[in-house]
Protein backbone atom coordinates (compact mmCIF):
# COMPACT_ATOMS: atom_id res chain seq x y z
CA UNK A 1 0.00 0.00 0.00
CA UNK A 2 1.44 3.39 -0.52
CA UNK A 3 -1.36 6.03 -0.47
CA UNK A 4 -0.55 9.12 0.65
CA UNK A 5 -1.91 11.09 3.69
CA UNK A 6 -1.76 14.84 4.16
CA UNK A 7 1.09 16.18 5.70
CA UNK A 8 0.85 17.40 8.99
CA UNK A 9 3.94 17.38 10.69
CA UNK A 10 7.75 18.15 9.96
CA UNK A 11 9.46 14.78 8.18
CA UNK A 12 13.13 16.83 9.51
CA UNK A 13 12.01 18.25 13.19
CA UNK A 14 8.11 17.00 13.94
CA UNK A 15 6.83 20.89 14.27
CA UNK A 16 3.25 21.24 12.62
CA UNK A 17 3.70 22.67 9.35
CA UNK A 18 1.54 25.48 7.59
CA UNK A 19 0.42 25.54 4.08
CA UNK A 20 1.82 28.44 2.05
CA UNK A 21 3.64 29.35 -1.19
CA UNK A 22 7.67 29.69 -0.68
CA UNK A 23 9.25 32.91 -0.69
CA UNK A 24 11.37 31.25 -3.84
CA UNK A 25 9.41 32.06 -7.03
CA UNK A 26 7.43 28.96 -6.47
CA UNK A 27 3.66 28.94 -7.53
CA UNK A 28 2.40 26.32 -5.70
CA UNK A 29 1.13 25.71 -1.88
CA UNK A 30 3.78 23.74 -0.43
CA UNK A 31 3.94 22.39 3.47
CA UNK A 32 6.40 24.47 5.20
CA UNK A 33 7.86 24.01 8.89
CA UNK A 34 7.76 27.03 10.57
CA UNK A 35 10.37 25.66 12.76
CA UNK A 36 13.41 24.41 10.66
CA UNK A 37 11.74 26.13 6.82
CA UNK A 38 11.63 22.42 5.09
CA UNK A 39 9.99 22.77 2.27
CA UNK A 40 8.14 19.37 1.74
CA UNK A 41 7.20 18.99 -1.82
CA UNK A 42 4.95 16.09 -2.77
CA UNK A 43 4.69 14.77 -6.64
CA UNK A 44 3.64 12.10 -8.55
CA UNK A 45 4.89 8.43 -7.61
CA UNK A 46 5.36 5.63 -10.56
CA UNK A 47 3.33 1.97 -10.62
CA UNK A 48 5.63 0.04 -13.22
CA UNK A 49 4.31 -3.14 -14.21
CA UNK A 50 4.04 -5.47 -17.37
CA UNK A 51 1.74 -7.00 -20.12
CA UNK A 52 3.33 -10.19 -19.91
CA UNK A 53 2.67 -12.12 -23.46
CA UNK A 54 2.58 -16.19 -24.54
CA UNK A 55 1.04 -16.75 -27.88
CA UNK A 56 -1.94 -14.77 -27.92
CA UNK A 57 -1.86 -14.76 -24.61
CA UNK A 58 -1.57 -12.45 -21.67
CA UNK A 59 -1.04 -13.35 -18.03
CA UNK A 60 -3.12 -12.00 -15.46
CA UNK A 61 -3.12 -12.19 -11.95
CA UNK A 62 -5.49 -12.28 -9.40
CA UNK A 63 -5.39 -10.21 -6.36
CA UNK A 64 -4.72 -11.42 -3.21
CA UNK A 65 -4.65 -8.09 -1.44
CA UNK A 66 -6.71 -5.12 -1.01
CA UNK A 67 -7.54 -2.47 -2.76
CA UNK A 68 -9.33 -5.29 -4.98
CA UNK A 69 -8.67 -7.88 -3.43
CA UNK A 70 -10.12 -11.08 -6.26
CA UNK A 71 -10.04 -8.46 -9.51
CA UNK A 72 -7.58 -9.29 -12.03
CA UNK A 73 -4.54 -7.02 -13.08
CA UNK A 74 -1.29 -7.11 -14.71
CA UNK A 75 1.69 -7.26 -12.36
CA UNK A 76 2.47 -4.10 -11.22
CA UNK A 77 3.61 -1.96 -8.33
CA UNK A 78 4.94 0.99 -6.81
CA UNK A 79 8.39 1.74 -7.92
CA UNK A 80 11.38 1.46 -5.22
CA UNK A 81 14.43 3.98 -4.56
CA UNK A 82 17.57 2.27 -7.11
CA UNK A 83 15.89 1.08 -9.87
CA UNK A 84 14.86 1.96 -12.58
CA UNK A 85 11.18 1.82 -14.37
CA UNK A 86 12.13 -1.05 -16.58
CA UNK A 87 13.85 -3.31 -13.56
CA UNK A 88 10.85 -2.40 -10.79
CA UNK A 89 8.39 -3.75 -13.68
CA UNK A 90 10.40 -7.29 -14.04
CA UNK A 91 11.11 -7.23 -10.23
CA UNK A 92 7.17 -6.74 -10.18
CA UNK A 93 6.18 -9.26 -12.21
CA UNK A 94 8.57 -12.07 -10.63
CA UNK A 95 7.22 -11.29 -7.53
CA UNK A 96 3.47 -11.22 -8.35
CA UNK A 97 3.31 -14.06 -10.95
CA UNK A 98 6.66 -15.43 -10.51
CA UNK A 99 7.04 -15.60 -14.41
CA UNK A 100 10.27 -16.18 -16.78
CA UNK A 101 10.52 -13.48 -19.66
CA UNK A 102 12.39 -10.63 -21.65
CA UNK A 103 11.18 -7.34 -21.21
CA UNK A 104 10.77 -5.57 -24.54
CA UNK A 105 10.04 -1.71 -25.41
CA UNK A 106 7.47 1.04 -22.76
CA UNK A 107 4.09 0.16 -23.84
CA UNK A 108 1.73 2.58 -21.92
CA UNK A 109 2.08 5.85 -19.62
CA UNK A 110 -1.27 6.81 -17.93
CA UNK A 111 -1.35 9.74 -15.53
CA UNK A 112 -3.77 8.91 -12.74
CA UNK A 113 -4.31 12.14 -11.86
CA UNK A 114 -6.65 11.98 -8.71
CA UNK A 115 -4.11 9.80 -7.19
CA UNK A 116 -1.08 11.50 -8.52
CA UNK A 117 0.82 8.65 -9.75
CA UNK A 118 1.84 7.57 -13.82
CA UNK A 119 1.71 4.14 -14.60
CA UNK A 120 4.27 2.51 -17.00
CA UNK A 121 3.57 -0.98 -18.63
CA UNK A 122 6.01 -2.87 -20.39
CA UNK A 123 5.60 -5.49 -22.81
CA UNK A 124 7.52 -8.78 -21.27
CA UNK A 125 7.25 -11.60 -24.03
CA UNK A 126 7.14 -14.57 -21.45
CA UNK A 127 9.37 -17.43 -21.83
CA UNK A 128 7.62 -19.99 -19.89
CA UNK A 129 3.36 -20.94 -19.24
CA UNK A 130 4.54 -22.07 -15.77
CA UNK A 131 4.27 -19.40 -13.06
CA UNK A 132 4.77 -18.97 -9.41
CA UNK A 133 3.16 -16.41 -7.69
CA UNK A 134 3.75 -15.07 -4.56
CA UNK A 135 1.68 -14.09 -1.92
CA UNK A 136 0.06 -10.96 -3.30
CA UNK A 137 -1.28 -12.78 -5.98
CA UNK A 138 -4.37 -16.49 -5.57
CA UNK A 139 -3.72 -16.96 -8.93
CA UNK A 140 -1.56 -15.99 -12.64
CA UNK A 141 -2.97 -17.45 -15.63
CA UNK A 142 -3.04 -16.76 -19.20
CA UNK A 143 -6.12 -15.47 -21.54
CA UNK A 144 -7.03 -14.98 -24.96
CA UNK A 145 -8.51 -11.45 -25.99
CA UNK A 146 -11.34 -13.45 -26.12
CA UNK A 147 -11.66 -14.48 -22.32
CA UNK A 148 -10.45 -11.29 -20.75
CA UNK A 149 -12.83 -11.26 -17.15
CA UNK A 150 -13.24 -7.39 -18.61
CA UNK A 151 -15.57 -6.77 -15.64
CA UNK A 152 -13.38 -7.96 -12.99
CA UNK A 153 -10.50 -5.87 -14.07
CA UNK A 154 -8.91 -4.55 -11.38
CA UNK A 155 -7.72 -0.97 -12.64
CA UNK A 156 -8.78 1.28 -15.43
CA UNK A 157 -4.78 1.83 -16.19
CA UNK A 158 -4.96 -1.99 -16.51
CA UNK A 159 -8.12 -2.35 -18.88
CA UNK A 160 -7.09 0.33 -21.29
CA UNK A 161 -3.39 -1.28 -21.47
CA UNK A 162 -4.63 -4.48 -22.18
CA UNK A 163 -7.22 -2.72 -25.05
CA UNK A 164 -3.73 -1.14 -26.36
CA UNK A 165 -2.49 -4.38 -26.33
CA UNK A 166 -5.28 -6.37 -28.34
CA UNK A 167 -5.75 -3.61 -30.67
CA UNK A 168 -2.30 -3.28 -31.75
CA UNK A 169 -1.44 -7.05 -31.68
CA UNK A 170 -4.15 -7.18 -34.55
CA UNK A 171 -2.27 -4.63 -36.91
CA UNK A 172 1.51 -6.42 -35.58
CA UNK A 173 2.64 -2.39 -34.41
CA UNK A 174 3.61 -1.41 -30.94
CA UNK A 175 3.13 1.91 -30.46
CA UNK A 176 3.70 3.73 -27.17
CA UNK A 177 0.15 4.43 -25.92
CA UNK A 178 -0.46 7.68 -23.35
CA UNK A 179 -3.43 8.21 -21.59
CA UNK A 180 -4.60 10.64 -18.56
CA UNK A 181 -7.73 9.49 -16.19
CA UNK A 182 -9.23 12.12 -14.04
CA UNK B 1 14.64 22.67 -5.30
CA UNK B 2 13.26 19.25 -4.32
CA UNK B 3 16.17 17.63 -2.95
CA UNK B 4 14.58 15.10 -0.08
CA UNK B 5 16.50 14.70 3.42
CA UNK B 6 15.36 11.74 5.57
CA UNK B 7 12.51 10.94 7.22
CA UNK B 8 13.21 11.77 10.51
CA UNK B 9 9.59 12.24 12.16
CA UNK B 10 6.25 10.96 11.14
CA UNK B 11 3.83 13.22 8.73
CA UNK B 12 1.00 12.58 10.09
CA UNK B 13 1.61 12.77 13.91
CA UNK B 14 5.17 14.07 14.36
CA UNK B 15 6.42 11.22 16.52
CA UNK B 16 9.92 10.04 16.06
CA UNK B 17 10.18 7.34 13.12
CA UNK B 18 12.29 3.88 13.29
CA UNK B 19 13.85 2.11 10.28
CA UNK B 20 12.17 -1.47 9.89
CA UNK B 21 10.59 -4.26 7.48
CA UNK B 22 6.89 -3.66 7.95
CA UNK B 23 5.24 -6.94 8.86
CA UNK B 24 3.10 -7.10 5.79
CA UNK B 25 4.86 -8.90 3.45
CA UNK B 26 7.29 -5.88 2.78
CA UNK B 27 10.98 -6.27 2.56
CA UNK B 28 12.39 -3.41 2.15
CA UNK B 29 13.53 -1.01 5.29
CA UNK B 30 10.71 1.60 5.85
CA UNK B 31 10.57 4.74 8.32
CA UNK B 32 7.75 3.54 10.37
CA UNK B 33 5.70 5.54 13.09
CA UNK B 34 5.78 3.66 16.44
CA UNK B 35 3.04 6.15 17.98
CA UNK B 36 0.55 5.75 14.87
CA UNK B 37 1.46 2.98 12.90
CA UNK B 38 1.78 5.26 9.61
CA UNK B 39 4.88 3.46 7.21
CA UNK B 40 6.42 6.31 4.97
CA UNK B 41 7.49 4.91 1.83
CA UNK B 42 9.82 6.98 -0.31
CA UNK B 43 9.88 6.61 -4.47
CA UNK B 44 11.48 8.24 -7.31
CA UNK B 45 10.30 11.25 -8.46
CA UNK B 46 9.98 12.25 -11.92
CA UNK B 47 12.04 14.90 -13.76
CA UNK B 48 9.93 16.24 -16.84
CA UNK B 49 11.22 18.30 -19.66
CA UNK B 50 11.68 18.90 -23.38
CA UNK B 51 14.05 18.98 -26.68
CA UNK B 52 12.96 21.72 -28.40
CA UNK B 53 14.12 21.97 -31.86
CA UNK B 54 13.96 24.83 -34.28
CA UNK B 55 15.34 23.60 -38.02
CA UNK B 56 18.57 21.51 -37.07
CA UNK B 57 18.94 23.98 -33.55
CA UNK B 58 17.89 22.62 -30.38
CA UNK B 59 16.80 25.49 -27.57
CA UNK B 60 19.08 24.95 -24.20
CA UNK B 61 18.75 27.29 -20.84
CA UNK B 62 21.26 28.99 -19.18
CA UNK B 63 20.61 28.11 -15.37
CA UNK B 64 19.93 31.11 -13.05
CA UNK B 65 19.51 29.42 -10.08
CA UNK B 66 21.40 26.54 -8.25
CA UNK B 67 22.36 23.55 -8.48
CA UNK B 68 24.34 24.02 -11.75
CA UNK B 69 24.03 28.13 -11.99
CA UNK B 70 25.28 29.28 -14.80
CA UNK B 71 25.38 25.86 -17.15
CA UNK B 72 23.34 25.38 -20.02
CA UNK B 73 20.13 22.92 -19.72
CA UNK B 74 16.98 21.52 -21.58
CA UNK B 75 13.66 22.92 -19.95
CA UNK B 76 13.23 20.35 -16.91
CA UNK B 77 12.08 20.42 -13.51
CA UNK B 78 9.88 18.31 -11.42
CA UNK B 79 6.49 16.82 -12.29
CA UNK B 80 4.04 18.28 -10.28
CA UNK B 81 0.35 16.53 -8.82
CA UNK B 82 -2.34 16.76 -11.10
CA UNK B 83 -0.32 16.92 -14.68
CA UNK B 84 1.22 14.03 -16.58
CA UNK B 85 4.31 14.06 -17.89
CA UNK B 86 3.96 16.12 -21.12
CA UNK B 87 1.64 18.27 -19.36
CA UNK B 88 4.61 18.92 -16.89
CA UNK B 89 7.51 19.15 -19.68
CA UNK B 90 5.61 21.61 -21.64
CA UNK B 91 4.60 23.79 -18.38
CA UNK B 92 8.56 23.41 -17.60
CA UNK B 93 9.36 24.86 -21.19
CA UNK B 94 6.99 27.66 -20.96
CA UNK B 95 8.34 28.80 -17.40
CA UNK B 96 11.95 28.41 -18.21
CA UNK B 97 11.94 29.60 -21.67
CA UNK B 98 8.74 31.70 -23.10
CA UNK B 99 8.87 29.24 -25.99
CA UNK B 100 5.65 28.55 -28.44
CA UNK B 101 6.23 25.01 -29.41
CA UNK B 102 3.73 21.65 -30.20
CA UNK B 103 4.68 18.86 -27.68
CA UNK B 104 5.62 15.26 -29.55
CA UNK B 105 6.55 11.86 -28.76
CA UNK B 106 8.57 10.79 -25.98
CA UNK B 107 12.29 10.74 -26.52
CA UNK B 108 14.12 9.58 -23.70
CA UNK B 109 13.63 7.86 -19.97
CA UNK B 110 16.64 8.11 -17.70
CA UNK B 111 16.83 6.84 -14.11
CA UNK B 112 19.51 8.90 -11.69
CA UNK B 113 19.72 5.86 -9.58
CA UNK B 114 21.72 7.85 -6.83
CA UNK B 115 19.03 10.51 -6.44
CA UNK B 116 16.07 8.62 -7.12
CA UNK B 117 14.73 10.33 -9.99
CA UNK B 118 13.16 9.13 -13.39
CA UNK B 119 13.74 11.86 -15.99
CA UNK B 120 11.47 12.02 -18.95
CA UNK B 121 12.29 14.19 -22.14
CA UNK B 122 9.64 15.00 -24.66
CA UNK B 123 10.30 16.13 -28.08
CA UNK B 124 8.76 19.55 -28.82
CA UNK B 125 9.05 21.22 -32.18
CA UNK B 126 9.12 25.32 -31.49
CA UNK B 127 7.01 27.57 -33.30
CA UNK B 128 9.08 30.47 -33.53
CA UNK B 129 12.72 31.60 -32.47
CA UNK B 130 11.45 34.45 -29.89
CA UNK B 131 11.24 33.72 -26.55
CA UNK B 132 10.78 34.83 -23.05
CA UNK B 133 12.39 33.26 -20.35
CA UNK B 134 11.16 33.26 -16.93
CA UNK B 135 13.55 34.07 -13.76
CA UNK B 136 15.36 30.44 -13.64
CA UNK B 137 17.08 31.33 -17.17
CA UNK B 138 19.49 33.61 -17.77
CA UNK B 139 19.34 33.69 -21.18
CA UNK B 140 17.44 30.94 -23.99
CA UNK B 141 18.97 30.01 -27.26
CA UNK B 142 19.44 28.37 -30.12
CA UNK B 143 22.65 25.87 -30.65
CA UNK B 144 23.01 23.74 -33.91
CA UNK B 145 24.64 20.45 -32.48
CA UNK B 146 28.68 21.99 -33.64
CA UNK B 147 27.99 25.26 -31.21
CA UNK B 148 26.36 22.58 -28.27
CA UNK B 149 28.53 23.94 -24.86
CA UNK B 150 29.15 20.45 -23.89
CA UNK B 151 31.92 21.09 -21.19
CA UNK B 152 28.59 23.45 -19.83
CA UNK B 153 25.87 21.23 -19.64
CA UNK B 154 24.08 21.33 -16.64
CA UNK B 155 23.17 17.68 -15.78
CA UNK B 156 24.24 14.18 -18.00
CA UNK B 157 21.06 13.27 -18.54
CA UNK B 158 20.82 16.72 -20.58
CA UNK B 159 23.93 15.64 -22.54
CA UNK B 160 23.19 12.22 -23.25
CA UNK B 161 19.11 13.38 -24.41
CA UNK B 162 20.90 16.47 -27.05
CA UNK B 163 23.56 13.26 -27.89
CA UNK B 164 20.34 11.02 -28.60
CA UNK B 165 18.44 13.98 -30.45
CA UNK B 166 21.61 14.64 -33.36
CA UNK B 167 22.00 10.84 -33.78
CA UNK B 168 18.53 10.25 -34.46
CA UNK B 169 18.22 13.40 -36.45
CA UNK B 170 21.03 12.10 -38.54
CA UNK B 171 19.31 9.02 -39.39
CA UNK B 172 15.67 10.52 -39.67
CA UNK B 173 14.51 7.94 -37.29
CA UNK B 174 13.32 9.54 -33.56
CA UNK B 175 13.73 6.11 -31.32
CA UNK B 176 12.46 6.02 -27.69
CA UNK B 177 15.72 5.24 -25.74
CA UNK B 178 16.34 4.17 -22.23
CA UNK B 179 19.28 4.51 -19.91
CA UNK B 180 20.26 4.58 -16.48
CA UNK B 181 23.08 6.39 -14.51
CA UNK B 182 24.41 5.24 -11.44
Amino acid sequence: MNLRTPIKHCRNCGAAVVYRIPDDGDTKLRAICPACQTVHYENPINVVGTVPYWGDRVLLCKRNIEPRFGKWTLPAGFMELGESPAEGAARETVEEAGAQFEMEELFTVMSVLHVGQVHLYYRARLLSEVFDPGFETIEARLFTEAEIPWDEIAFRTVSQTLQHYFADRRTGQFALHHASIV
